[in-house]
């Protein structure tokens, strides 16, 4: 029997999270085991092991007995710089079968849905594999019992939280509505109650702010759960980015994969989001479902059925969840980006007369709902579009009286930090080119408007927008702001915004 | 507005068919751009552009101002070493949008199947992306519409042969039967009767051998089409491969990710099949689809449904087929690999008394079948198990005289030459553990065991099977000999078939 080995080396090729891992055409492994490109391979180094796909490289980048290793599969695999690594062909992957009896109509039963999302945690699936697992569970081709089914194994194959109390509240958006930014002010709202809210939230991934970017800006967000815990215990509350703790760490993946089909499987969005609900160890959720022409929710229906759904999945998990489906028309708040984001935060939780009402009245709405939740039982949760007048009256106090400005300073500290926003020094005004009425806001142009201008990398970068739908215009009214870390990126974000007008959309003056 | 151009390197790495660009991170491209790893990135260099996936590069591997291509990005773009590149966002690929509503239960149009294609065809689907339309088609989810639909458009995105005859006959077999070699045979009959039968066929891609790898054994096969004209008007026929040639190019893209997938789709397989025959100018085409329980096929029930969408999409191609449903259970012949098979070719041709027997009544069934849709017309293309006597009578007479073997060498010539194979210098010869009766043949494990020994890469090297099924045998006696032509792929073989002893199943002694 051959030696296998090759020594691992680290080029610094950052492959997203496909593993790839490089062997030269003429080393011997590859001509043994009969490797071709893209052979899924594995990889052991000492106990750890991987499967990655394989990339053949004929030029001399690659020394003799050495194999490189992607950025992904060198995290995964931990080895020394130049670490034996032994290879063979990767097994087949058992689960697929289970995807391909999906695709043939065959119902995903709760060991298959478990096989699989255990293959996938382990890095078994190749992205095709992954797209295949993707598309068959598309459409509204999941039921309730194989959304139900997927999640449970989504929760068992990660890190779950268990709290010291018997009620621990949460908060999620279905997303893509930018500067949709309740999340901080809800939490402060709620801890300042005496309430239990442990928050985790996300970065952006393809939008120009996540929760967690946005906190970045104000406080530290990277806490591992051990520091979270002691936060939470101290404050109520925490605002911390989810990705340091291992919460249904499958569900990652199959997201990157999502989002590349733009492809909407509702059973997974559930099985998602109930999924890291669950593991997070909460026990009452407010979902907030923004619905709207160019929001990821488009039609009032799928609104409903996705409400419907998460009920009814968070049910079997013993979790309860209540909806909001709410305007999401276009961007809420003033700014988009992380530091124009906070600013805004900031401005609605010191009650600044020029902060946006628009983000004050839906995170007071959330709050409320929340409080309502956390005092009623079970027979109160459901769909709603508000909570009961006493719930917004005593989150309207919490917020006005600067309670939850205070906790929020508090959360933030506790955390290890707490600054006022920066925001960036080049800038440039779009001013209206006719008078008119502001017709229509598109959130993907100004979503990509306030990216190319660098947010989320660039802190400081994102927009202003100045107007709001149904705006009376003149010409040279200022439109919108956009603000960069460098020069090159403000005329990029321009050049864009010349070639995508419809950004802000100037209708016919009201007569 | 920046100069968004890099200059091209080749490092040399073979990513398969996916297009990768690799980026630095800190290069003005991606800052400008917000390219993050995995961005879907559009490349123009002078006239030519192409799509392909950014990985981005940390390390030094890169210099300033380079962007480097994989293999095949290079081979679509065919920049000079340094040549300036221009780079952009790819646009989004509007034809995503029929595989979405495809997953969500909307037919396939004529114009979504054509945009799809297209698309495909110009490199614009990412491995995921074409994933997702592997899964949409995948199960027997696809009509004979939309069958069709696909098929048109995969013959309309790529060459089209047309030839100086009435009657172009052509075969072709659905595949998974190791050995199964019988197209040189039927083609030098067909030929050796006055007809024309200019054969395109493939390499090996998963299999220890294609017959363009067993063809060129005996002969030159990488022929552009006026060389294969030349080939055809000289002597009848042809027996080239079918990729130095154009035909239907996106389905070779198609069947990569199927093959990945394991995922028969039986109307994406009649589309390929159906669009290469329709594409290669063929008339009359006889599909050969071995069905067994370690074959491709694996019931009766889907080799008689497939055999209804050929011929259905055919005809409405004007294209005249008739299946075969032949025993797929083992093997045919006694080589598997290039050379070895090859042999089995000529002893057949040669009629050798030790010829297997089992390839030449294969070779002369679908000959004889080919030759009767030649002689009739319309109304006797269908399914058939065996063609009419005096065909079969014509077929056998055409071998046995020597007609075929002369046609045959003639063939040959005209590609550039006729060689007789060689066969490998490692051999091991497996013997029998115990007596009893061949129970099972395991058409998989067999071909697995090729391919380790080095098929089709390695010309020489493969197996050749002593027994049959049903073959009463006794300890010691010779089951396989494997043939490598390194030392240490025949080791690696051996050790294969120690860990999978069932490809050949000796069951308990017939009492």
């Amino acid at each position: 029997m051959l030696e296998n080995y090759l020594h691992l080396i680290r080029p610094g090729i950052d492959t997203h999270q496909e593993l790839v891992v490089y062997m030269r055409q003429d080393c011997h492994v590859c001509r043994s085991e009969g490797f071709t490109a893209h052979s899924r391979v594995r990889i052991q180094v000492g106990e750890r092991s991987a499967v990655a796909t394989l990339n053949i490289v004929k030029g001399d980048f690659l020394p003799h007995n050495q194999a490189a290793l992607s950025e992904a599969a060198w995290r995964k695999l931990k080895p020394e710089e130049g670490e034996k690594a032994y290879f063979k062909h990767a097994p087949a992957v058992d689960s697929m079968s289970a995807v391909r009896g999906k695709l043939y109509g065959k119902p995903l039963t709760t060991a298959a849905a478990k096989s699989v999302i255990e293959d996938i945690n382990a890095g078994h699936y190749s992205d095709i594999q992954l797209a295949a697992f993707v598309a068959a569970c598309s459409g509204n081709r999941l039921t309730l019992d194989e959304t139900v089914a997927i999640t449970g194994a989504m929760i068992d194959a990660g890190q779950r939280f268990k709290w010291n109390s018997e009620r621990v509240l949460d908060k999620h958006c279905v997303g893509g509505l930018p500067g949709n930014r309740t999340t901080p002010i809800v939490t402060a709202i709620i801890a300042a109650n005496g309430l239990v809210m442990p928050k985790t939230s996300s970065r952006a991934i393809t939008s120009p702010a996540g929760t967690a970017d946005t906190m970045e800006v104000l406080t530290d967000v990277q806490l591992s759960y051990d520091r979270m815990a002691e936060v939470v215990k101290q404050t109520g509350g925490c605002l911390a980015w989810g990705g340091s703790v291992s919460l249904s760490p499958a569900d990652d993946v199959i997201i990157r994969v999502e989002r590349a089909l733009d492809l909407d499987s509702e059973g997974q969005l559930v099985a998602s989001v109930i999924s890291k609900k669950v593991a997070a160890g909460s026990t009452h959720v407010l979902i907030d479902i923004p619905t709207g022409p160019t929001a990821k929710v488009r039609s009032p229906e799928f609104a409903a059925r996705l409400s419907e759904l998460l009920i009814g999945t968070g049910a079997a998990f013993g979790l309860k969840v209540k909806t909001i489906i709410s305007d999401g028309s276009q961007p809420v708040g003033m700014g988009i980006g992380p530091a124009l984001e906070a600013r805004d935060v900031l401005k609605v939780l010191q009650c600044q007369t020029d902060s946006p009402q628009d983000l004050r009245s839906r995170s007071l709405a959330i709050a409320a709902a929340l409080l309502e939740m956390s005092a009623g039982n079970g027979q109160r949760t459901g769909t709603g579009q508000s909570a009961g007048n006493e719930w917004l009256t005593l989150a309207t106090d919490t917020l006005d009286s600067g309670r939850a400005y205070q906790k929020f300073q508090e959360i933030c500290l506790a955390q290890g930090r707490f600054s006022e926003p920066e925001l960036a020094a080049h800038r440039r005004t779009v001013k209206a080119t006719r008078g008119g009425i502001v017709s229509s806001v598109n959130n993907r142009i100004l979503a990509r408007l306030a990216s190319l201008a660098g947010a989320p990398n660039a802190k400081a970068a994102g927009l202003d927008l100045h107007v709001r739908l149904g705006d009376c215009v003149t010409l040279g009214d200022p439109l919108l702001t956009v603000y960069a870390e460098a020069p090159g990126e403000l005329e990029y974000a321009l050049d864009f915004l010349m070639s995508h007008p419809d950004g802000v959309h100037i209708g016919e003056e009201a007569v």
